[in-house]
This record gives structure tokens, sequence and C-alpha cells, in this order.
């Protein structure tokens, strides 16, 4: 017994059969080609959908046990989990198609929908960093900052499968302009794109700091230039790396004064940076918390799972339906 | 058969008979008189309680049908819904008192504790501007911003039971200082308090300003002063009011883009200036959430139930519990 999970992303669709405890069996990918019609995007995920159920014969064995029980698809943008309808992924450029019903006819499995950052957080929940928690927010410094609610072992995603959209809360009012619409979200100053603004403006106001020279070396401005300079002991790199920790603390504190999870778990390529990057942080949170003085507070981790929690999360998040079903 | 709420303020302790429906059948009060040792105050709950049961058996009839079925205590600060313990409260100076326990053998009747805050945005919940309807944030603008929010028809509170702090989320990193430790928190603006200190700000800058004779009439400054002075077409009055509703939308939209709940409920003495407040607000934040294109969107409403809802949401919060024991 098997469930299938599918990640469907700008850039590649990944699938992967997933066993109840949330571990991934295998997994395989293709490109995505989102410049292409819905229509023959649905065929190459159903395509992958069949070959996993290949593999899993092969892998796995073909006897009964070994049957896919259902497939979960998560998919960027706004995703209405009742109706399996894709209502709009700017991402893909898809409107209002109903990708779980189409998915489901294609292969013969029930298919269940859930948007990707949800179905990430829930596959940390499940099985990697906050495994064996009752509730846990799951936070993803990317391109963007995105985020996975878990609440009583459930995704919660709020009347209409929008919710959770912590990224675009504003942390200062009158702040820099979000792609959102709104000025100085919380996206603005914690996403990797917000790290590489932040440290372009500090290299012209700075052409003595070590993060020029970083910069050559590297190739490009990156998320990683001002950290490696802050470690080599520049000063302007320094003060880029306490600004970014500053601003993620303050959204990160929102969170838990908000949520009170047991576990809040960041994700994405600026948690390489480790202890340098989580030990001030942690710091700062637990100086601004509401709930300070608790014994109880909630636990700020790094995500385990990698891209492999949006195939695993996707896999289970439904999954109680498809038993009841 | 009714149930009684319990509403303990830092000035009056009021309790009431509550039925099923959410309807406050009858209500009494005393004072709190909270410099006194936890024991007297223990000792005057106990006592109302029993007056608002004496009180049923003369309102109600006394048969069988009219017997109190448990007390709901609302109180403030850190409430554990599990133990029953009021962990801390500045208000009243408690710490570690084991409140529900008391009242149990006290009154001989099951009693159970929920925060002030959480029981009243329930009781608004449960009868008020959000009957009816799945889930709500509730959002007080008083002395602070209180906030309860209720998921699925229950109370959300988080693992430590002090979730919906949304008071003291930064909306404006660097901004003025909270009581909480924290800078820039939505309480320090949209709070009655942050109200009047811009109010006394723009005085100052403003001594042209109609909110100096509207002042001298009302005998201090008051979160009206603006708002009238705005009425009457006073610049400066008018630009207070267009900041206080800015930051408001700014929080509001944040809880918005948070929880996505069907219904946002505010209330507090600002609430009267109806939809000279409303009208520009509920305009500000359609235009702001990240849900501003969905076709659901929550509604934002003004709160019903004034102080009754401490009373209807403290009587009713846990009674599933109640009734499961």
């Amino acid at each position: 017994m098997y469930y299938i999970g599918v990640d469907i992303g700008g850039t590649n669709i990944s699938a992967g059969a997933v066993n109840r405890e949330g571990e991934l069996l295998f997994k395989k990918s293709v490109k995505t080609g989102r410049e292409r019609a819905y229509s023959e995007v649905l065929t190459d995920i159903v395509e992958i959908i069949k070959q996993v159920q290949n593999e899993a014969c092969i892998v796995l064995g073909d006897g009964f046990e070994h049957a896919a029980q259902s497939v979960g698809l998560g998919c960027p943008g706004s995703c209405n989990k009742s109706t399996g309808v894709v209502e709009f992924s700017g991402n893909l450029n898809w409107h209002n198609v109903p990708l779980a019903e189409d998915v489901q006819k294609g292969t013969g499995l029930p298919a269940f929908l859930e948007n990707d950052a949800n179905a990430a957080a829930y596959g940390e929940f499940i099985a990697g960093a906050a495994k064996g928690l009752n509730s846990a927010v799951v936070i993803t410094l990317g391109t963007g900052v995105g985020a996975g609610i878990i609440i009583n072992g459930k995704v919660f995603c709020g009347e209409n499968f929008a919710g959770g959209e912590i990224g675009h809360n504003v942390i200062s009012v009158d702040g820099p302009a979000c792609t959102c619409g709104r000025s100085g979200c919380f996206e603005v100053f914690s996403s990797a794109t917000g790290l590489i603004r932040m440290t372009a403006q500090a290299m012209e106001k700075n052409p003595e700091s070590a993060m020029h020279a970083i910069t050559q070396e590297l190739g490009k401005i990156s998320a990683r230039t001002a950290f490696i300079a802050a470690r080599q002991g520049d000063a302007a790199g320094k003060k880029v790396v306490d600004d970014y920790i500053k601003y993620l603390a303050c959204g990160i504190t929102n969170v838990i004064n908000t949520f009170q999870p047991d576990c809040l778990c960041i994700g994405g390529g600026v948690c390489n940076e480790g202890d340098y990057l989580l030990v001030p942080l942690r710091g700062l949170v637990a100086k601004e918390i509401y709930t300070r003085n608790s014994e109880k507070n909630t636990e700020i981790l790094i995500c385990k799972l990698g891209n492999d929690a949006g195939i695993i999360g996707a896999a289970l998040a439904n999954v109680q339906l498809t038993i009841n079903i």
C-alpha cells in the first residue's frame, strides 16, 4: 500500500511513492514546460503517475498490498480543496482548471488537490522537522516567503483555501513595495530576494566592503554574499546579516504570537547558514515573543526534507479523506 | 437548562445565565476589588454564581430543566484551559491560581476556564455579529487591541493557550514602543490609546486645529476628538482619522491574509463612528488583501453584544466539554 504525491512546480513536476509513515520510497521528475497549454501539462502529470505505478510494481512487488491508494497533487496558486479546481495559478498560467478530476479520470485513482506550500509544510510535519508534534508553521525563505500551517495535525487554509499567506503580512508600514501590491511585507525583507536587495544596497553605500570581492568570486550578488562577508569580519556585511535576522525575527515573532505552534520550521537556501543564522534568530525571538515568560514556547527548527517535502506532503495531506470515502 | 458565564475584569465581575442558544437571560455585577487577595475575590465569584442560581429559580422556575449545567469563567491573562489554572494575570495580580477547581469546589458545578478575549469572541460567534458562521476573528479596539479567534466553531488558542495575540504583532518595525516590549505593534496604532496619542501629537503640531476646542468641550483628549474634528472638516483631524484607519486596515489585512475567516468583527468604542470608520476601512482592506480577486472574502463587521459577549462566551465556550464529561 502506498500513496502517490505529485509536486507541480514552475520548472519541474516531481512525483513519488510514499508509504503511510511518510517515507518517500522513490521519485521521478520531468520538466513542467509551463509555457504549454494545461492539457499538455496534464498529460505529463498523468504519465508520470503511471510511471510511478509501474516502477512501484518493479521496486515494491506487484501484489495487492503495493497498489497505489490515491494521488495527491501539490500545486502553486489558489487551490480549492473541496472541488479539486486550481482556481488561479500565476506561475502556471492556469485559470479554473479541474486538476483533481482530470487526474482522477486519467489514472483511475482518487485524486486530491493541495496548495504546494501547504503540501510541503505537511511533509515536514508528517515526516520531517515537525514529526510527532501536534502543530507547526513551516516557512520557506526563497524567491518569496511561503508558508504552510498545520493545526491539530491538519493543514489550515481558512474558508477560501487561501489562508496562511503570512509572507504578505506587512511588518513595515510604508516600507519597500512588494509584488503583491502592499508595502513592507514580511517577504520584502525575509525572502532570498530581499536579502539580495539589501546586500546590493549596502554594497553601493560601502565600496570598501568585502562583499564586492565576494560578489566577483560568486559571479553575482547572492543570498550568501553578506553572510560570507560577515563571517570574514566585514562590518557592512555584518550589518546586512544583522538587519536580515532582525526582520526575520520580527516576522517569525508575529507568527508565533498568532499561532503558538509546537514548532516553527524554516527552510530555503539561507538555512544553510546554520547556527550563524539560527542562534541570533532564536535569541531575538525569545526576547520578543509575548509568551517569553511561559514554560512552553515554540521551538524554531530547520526543515529537513528539502524538495521531497512537497511530494510527501501532497501524497498524505488528504489521506484521511481517501480512507473515509 | 442554562449555563452560567462569569466575566472577571479588572473593575467588575459580571455573571449571568445563558441558554443553549447564547441568549443572556439575566446578569448581575459586583466590583472586583482587584487589590484584594485571590481568596477574597474567589469568595465573591462563588457568591455571584450562587446569586445567579438563586435568581434563576425565581426568574425561570426551579424545576430540573432550569438547573445550571456548568460555569464558564472568562479571565484576563494566561489561562490554561486544560488545568483550569490562571497561570498569570497582570491585571488581577494572580499567579498560578487554580480558579476552575476552586469555583467547582465552591459551587458544586463543573467549571471551565477561558481567556476573557477568547470568551468575548466566542460570544460574538455564537450569538452576535458572527452568528451562524464557521470561523471568525474578533478584535477589540480598547486600551489595547484584544483578539479572539474561532476556527471551525472552536476557540483557537495554540499549544500554550496564548495564541491569537495579534495586538502584539509588529506592523511598523522600529515604530513607537509598546507595553509588551516590542516596537510598532498593531496595538500601538489601533487601540483607543494609540488613537489618543496620535491625536495629542497632531494637536501639538497644529495649534489652529478644531481638535483643541473639541478637547476643551470633552474635558480631555479622547478617541472621539479627531473623528469629531474630521466630521467638521478640520484638516489635521481628518489626517489623524485617515492615519488611524490606514494602520487599522494594515493590521486587519494581515489578520485576513493569515486566517481567511468568514468574518472579522471589530468592537470597542471607536466602532460607534459607524460608517465613517467602516466604509474607508473596508475599502482599504479590499484593496490590500492577498485574495482581492477571490470570489469569497472575509466580511468586516461591527460587534453586536458589547460587554455581554464575555459572559455569553464564557458560559458556552467549553460546553462541549461539559457534555462529554
